[in-house]
């Protein structure tokens, strides 16, 4: 059975949590948040091109990316406050398409092991107010983000595939 | 009459708001933020001795500064999102002394101009849980913040003197 992607996110709090498991070691799960050739594979929608202008996935680095879809492209980009191999991120993400700039989320990606070389990621976001939070679930990113993590498995199963034959 | 510093903390909310106002033009107040021969001379509590070592308050800089006390030293980190001057700074802000790492704050303060060459400067932090929020209010970060102000008050009066006669 598929592992799903499940978002919670209750009424009049400024937080989200998104859970997820994988079929993958922890430390796999990881790489692929943090190497630029790993992370463009899988991130967003099927639909989007994704391209990435910076992936410094260190303690007070930065990243920026950017989806393409037709003529239209969304940036996202942000700080990273802690990398820490591989159980933890945390770090800020903003979307440049708002009407204004300011709505900055702060993230923290969990990556717990599971027996069975399996893996649990658990992602909080908290937001400046309950209408910023409104407007990313309202966004459609349940559906971006469910797509980026089915298309995750594929990449990591080619990964634990060429462990396992190395 | 002297500026007050107000803290707001609603029961059951994962943030809290401090407003400031001050005699100084926002563009002063701004600035005693931002560089580093101005910041070390104000934050922090009245009894802590102050010292930074990284203040680069750009987009995507990191800052750390440390306050000491007898042989106590408390150490302070994050990342700047984004620096708008002179209008905004969005970081993260986290303590290094708690138990454990990872209960990382966003902070956005924002310096509104007033009439009469004033500024009211409005920080939110949002936190990851309420526990988080309420341990930073109950650690006496009103004291320390209050004192804080009152000392950049002092700077700003010397640095609009300094202007007024230049």
């Amino acid at each position: 059975m598929a592992n799903k992607t499940l978002v919670t996110a209750e009424p009049n709090k400024q937080e989200l949590t998104i859970t997820r498991e994988f079929d993958a070691p922890r430390e796999l799960v990881f790489r692929a948040h943090v190497e630029p050739e790993l992370y463009v594979q899988w991130v967003g929608p099927n639909d989007l091109e994704m391209s990435i202008q910076k992936l410094d996935a260190v303690d007070g680095g930065t990243f920026e990316f950017t989806h393409k879809r037709g003529g239209h492209s969304y940036r996202f980009f942000g700080s990273y406050h802690e990398v820490l191999k591989p159980e933890r991120i945390i770090g800020t993400f903003e979307f440049d398409g708002l009407p204004e700039r300011g709505h900055v989320i702060l993230g923290k990606t969990s990556f717990e092991e599971l027996p069975g070389n399996r893996c649990r990621l658990v992602h909080q976001s908290v937001f400046f107010s309950v209408d910023d939070r409104d407007g990313m679930v309202q966004s459609g990113m349940e559906r971006g983000v469910a797509e980026g993590y089915n298309k995750l498995d594929t990449l990591l199963e080619k990964q634990v595939g060429s462990t396992a034959s190395a």
